[in-house]
């Protein structure tokens, strides 16, 4: 795909693909601030689990940038850095790849600093911009190498259970370069199969109220030769229960310690349906999914989003919404997460 | 509700109001020729089983009155009536109330002649146009009268099973007034509920891709001062698993004879969920919904729309689509079927 960068680091500020315009614009966002980042973030034009973690890792490094730049104080840096963290409550990665770079920097170090020799204990000096540059842009690599890793198992998982096919996948949202960098998650699963001659055709819900399976998945499969048909959200459970899909493949925000998945609203229908259907439901997502710290899904923040993103332009005036922006999808529902570095069997 | 008729017959056309123009514009059409009416039908203008049943009697005295007007033969008007009986194959009403007022007409009756005295068999005799009118206006009068009986046993059986409440109620599409004239089917149960200060609220799902109940439901809601929300098709299953509705009731375009039921694509996915949560899930419809002649859901024909209803305007341009209208419901998923005569125990 000749393409521009989902998301990239260029001379001390962030570019990003922006997903809001899709598939009609390919437009490209120069972000510049912590301000121009967290709006990005909050309105979704970065967006997908592990590439919030990427944007996450390299907002540190531009709020450091612009903190030397304007001269912040230390409380100041924290504060901006939590507002990155902060700005999408329910996948984990985005806070998870902040704390990590944010570690680099230590309690005690400083933003600005005067004194020409430094006898102070290490995480007491002057932040190291470049090391937090570096930190950061190794998270950018890590999440599209971890990409790769999960396609190639997720389509083998799959050719082993359901067999070589062709295979007709059903899936939800946006989970490719888009949302992960590299060849993505579960639409990384999907590609590894078309590349090893075992896919069919793939079916893509609409993905209300937002609409990234319409805009960006088809895109994104358009881009790489695959067919495709889009479905509406509702019809999706239907069309599984009418044997029209071997699998369901989707990604995930977070998955709990007990196996419970936090995904984009509209999953937990599709596990349903493939339970009572009888066909694999698949989760692939990277390790850094996985939330050891939240013991099940009920633990799950689940970001509700405006009315407005349901209610206009349809319906009358004043109406209000229910804008849950993810569901849970309980572990005794899931047959398998594929991870970069295994098959963890769900509970069912 | 000071507003249009729905549906009525003045002056030998029909008027509708047109249901694509709500809510945003409230707008009457005047239907002056089968084209016309045909065209309403397949626009959804004029949509709802129960309606397009009435719609259907109404479009044979159009028919008979065009007929007369332009001097068609017999061959031909028997044309006419059969496009408006297939303008839409899902709903059995339509079929249905076309063939009834038809059969008044008789296998041989004629549109024109010429003969002062009339030896001829009844059925050879001509067209009684005032008779066919007077036919089509009771099926109108019977459509709305059957919907207050559907209504007030849909909230006794809802208030018996769950208790007085007041209830949360889930419901699908837009069952109505503009879709069943008089109080409506399951919005008519909901409608009987807050009459006996039995509704605490009502959650509607968007009914992608057309909309019904974020441009429908909504609108009736709103003029009955009914309070609701509105959520994402794909939300349902979800927000029913987090115990967020004490039913889920819907309406249907046809219930075959083992109990199975067709109704609005979307359907399927909520009974699942009632399943899994242990609420009940009632369809409310006519007797006349009920077709003896379809032994099971696999016989009943669903109805494939466009693919630009779902691709235009978010998807890539050449995007395809799977739009099947209707899904099948299987009665092991329903807990009763409430017409005007009776309650109907499902499967479940």
């Amino acid at each position: 795909m000749d393409q521009p960068d989902v998301l990239a680091w260029r001379d001390g500020h962030i570019e990003a693909l922006d997903q809001t315009a899709l598939p009609h614009q390919v437009r490209t966002l120069k972000i510049s601030s912590v301000d121009e980042l967290v709006r990005a973030i909050t309105s979704l034009a970065i967006r997908g689990a592990p590439v919030l973690g990427a944007a996450g890792a390299l907002g540190v490094a531009l709020a450091v940038r612009q903190g030397h730049a304007e001269g912040w104080d230390r409380p100041r840096l924290d504060a901006e850095i939590k507002r990155i963290a902060d700005a999408r409550p329910t996948a984990v990665n985005l806070s998870r790849e902040v704390a990590a770079v944010s570690a680099l920097i230590g309690d005690g170090a400083l933003l600005a600093d005067a004194l020409l020799i430094d006898a102070r204990p290490i995480d007491a000096r002057p932040i190291d911009e470049g090391a937090v540059e570096a930190a950061a842009l190794a998270v950018l690599d890590a999440t599209a190498a971890v990409s790769y890793e999960i396609s190639a198992r997720g389509a083998a998982y799959l050719t082993a259970t359901c067999g070589s096919g062709p295979l007709r996948i059903h899936t939800h949202c946006n989970t490719g370069s888009l949302a992960c960098l590299g060849w993505g998650t579960a639409l990384g699963v999907i590609r590894a199969l078309h590349a090893g001659g075992a896919l069919r055709h793939v079916i893509v819900d609409e993905t209300r109220p937002l609409l990234q399976g319409a805009r960006l998945t088809c895109w994104e499969l358009g881009q790489l030769g695959i067919e495709h048909q889009l479905a509406c959200d509702g019809a999706a459970p239907f069309l599984i229960s009418r044997g029209l899909a071997d699998a369901v493949i989707v990604g995930a925000d977070r998955i709990a310690a007990n196996g419970d998945v936090a995904n984009k609203i509209g999953t937990y229908g599709l596990a349903l349906a493939a339970r009572q259907a009888g066909i694999p439901f698949v989760v692939a997502a990277p390790e850094s999914t996985i939330d050891q710290a939240t013991p099940s899904g009920a633990a799950i923040p689940l970001e509700q989003r405006a009315d407005e993103e349901i209610t206009v332009p349809t319906a009358p005036a004043g109406t209000r919404a229910l804008n849950v922006a993810f569901d849970i999808t309980p572990a005794e529902l899931v047959s398998a997460v594929v991870t970069e570095d295994r098959v963890i069997p769900g509970g069912r």
